[in-house]
């Protein structure tokens, strides 16, 4: 596998990639590296290489962490139900609780809309079921409660621009949309328990960066909130990485301008 | 379920969307309240609140318009074929006929490709197939015709912007796709009987919102082909507010961006 | 089907349809002009006079070319398993190897992610295990190589625009997302034996038009890298032409757009 022809780390990104995929398989041999061999030679080795080895091996993410950026892409880009069962799997594997993994497919929904967030969340539940049980280890995430609209008001600050939207003769419709957000996706979302606000952002990151573009904006007041939140531009930057995995390389290059242009304007700024 | 707590409509948004859930599944207890109660708690709340009570419970759009809009989305989307089987139950429920159903789905192949298309039209056939026999129900849409061509070239009018596509060297490609878009789009689809003018403008500007910022152009011609069509700016906005539950907040948001833009540009030139 | 009050060619694309599809499905009358007769009358003469009559007949793209654009689109969009198998068995009627298909299907990884590639790597494996045996034609795409690393160096020429990514206090990501673009996408992906350069752009430039605007940069650089491999720019405009029936008109209008700029600009230089 090895000769000075090689790339400097051909063998390196090998190991780690085994080495992270078994880890999240529980397999000492990741079926991966059978399942396309006939069809395709070679295509599970560049799974475990690049996907694995040279991406998800990276540091700069605790591996549940990473784990539940994966769950966020499969869940937003909706086009791998099979991929999304081998990934919540693996992140009860390396130690998510559920409620990391319902949190977080919960909390995209805003973004994702409700058809992929449900799709996702049957995924998660046939998951869940086909598990031993373990003892505290229940899901117990806050129902939608009674205080969603005062919840959501003292996080709707760390988002913008949505009021800017209001289109003439509108007779409030954009007020209403602003309503909505307030109550659903600050409130009755982004306000329940059971993930901290860090791994709310990261996972934020992972599906505007995922969903292209058009969600720039969003992306943008998500890097700037993972900071506020106690991240770190690495985080953020590893997330948006990953995503060249799930979301393809030209996707991840574009988030990545959208980190250069937050992160240089922030640093430009006197703190 | 309230106190003073709560935001002004907390109460109101559960009943609202229970009754409206409700008509759309003939059933008392909305399935969706148990579905995900074991593994995402309140759920099942959030979707009946939010999605079907602060959102699809607007006035502005009438009922089986606004199924209809439903099922543009999911077809557009393509994420979640039993979702769709359930709206497009749904749509029958609220009074929809089979004809409304295939219609829309056939009217957005040019938007959203065959492929989506034809999986979503595999969803309703298989929905119809399970409903008892209902006298004069038949789908009746005209076959491809044989004036696809003058019919669409009636119609071409309504559209812009396409011919200013010509590459250099194209030995009429370009031209070539005119007449496509000609005889397919507004002949073979947009000609067919079945619909009429504003429900068709109404569910291509659900597919273009949903289609998100690339179709932007696309969806400003069809916000003025509405209100040609004796459409409301207010149906625009309600069908582009929907497009939050299904294709995403941000998404939406950046529809109500492009109806701003084009009734606020109407609005200043002399009727 | 024909009088004088039809467009030019209504009697031709029906004929050409039908001889088109024929070739792809090896069945007298096509299984899709009986399949929806029953839900959505005419749907099905609507596939075969405009998808396959007007758009995959055309001439300008050698028919196994076409069949691989379409697995290329329908691997793209991830949308329609059914439609990609259809399509899989199509490309072998009309003459592709398991090679063309395999690689095709590979080759779309980086742009379109790990997860489009795998669920349509898995069609691809049902379609061959179902076909019988045939001598002299296994995958034999060479498998992840040792020299990785210096193929895609090689090729990294052909491609701009990435290094301009680096973000601010990025401690060398982009460095090494470049490296992971040399590794992966050149060099274990671009660089594996088994289809043709031109073949490589043709189906990396449908993948980036079905995948719309915020591929655009990518979409540029290989119609420009489709000609220094000794396409035509009929060849580009065909294949985003083509995009029209699966990732709909608007999208392949934004990619004609593309066309345009690209080689008019290209026209302008001295050559």
């Amino acid at each position: 596998m090895s000769t000075n022809s090689t790339g400097p780390a051909a063998d390196d990104r090998m190991e780690r990639g085994l080495e992270t995929i078994r880890r999240i398989e529980r397999a000492e041999r990741p079926g991966v590296l059978d399942g396309f061999s006939d069809v395709a030679p070679g295509f599970g080795e560049i799974i475990v290489g690049y996907a694995f080895g040279d991406i998800c091996s990276r540091p700069g993410l605790e591996t549940p962490t990473r784990q539940l950026v994966t769950v966020a892409a499969l869940t937003t880009l909706g086009n791998a139900a099979p991929q999304l069962s081998f990934h919540v799997r693996g992140a009860r594997n390396v130690g998510c609780t559920r409620q990391d993994i319902v949190e977080t497919v919960m909390h995209l929904c805003p973004y994702a809309g409700f058809p992929a967030t449900v799709e996702a969340l049957k995924v998660v539940a046939a998951v869940f079921e086909a598990e031993p049980e373990q003892a505290g280890d229940e899901t117990t995430g806050s129902a939608a409660a009674d205080d969603s609209y005062e919840r959501g008001l003292q996080m709707l600050k760390a988002l913008d621009g949505l009021t800017a939207a209001e289109p003439a003769g509108s007779q409030g419709s954009v007020t209403d949309l602003a309503r909505c957000l307030i109550e659903f996706a600050l409130g009755d979302i982004s306000g329940r328990g059971g993930l901290d606000a860090r791994t709310r952002e990261i996972v934020s990151i992972a599906a505007c960066t995922a969903l292209g573009t058009p969600l720039r904006p969003r992306l943008e007041t998500h890097l700037r909130a993972l900071l506020e939140a106690g991240g770190t531009e690495e985080e953020a930057i590893e997330t948006v990485l990953q995503m060249a995995v799930y979301a393809g390389i030209p996707t991840a290059v574009n988030g990545l301008n959208a980190v250069r242009d937050v992160y240089r304007t922030a640093a430009r700024q006197p703190a």
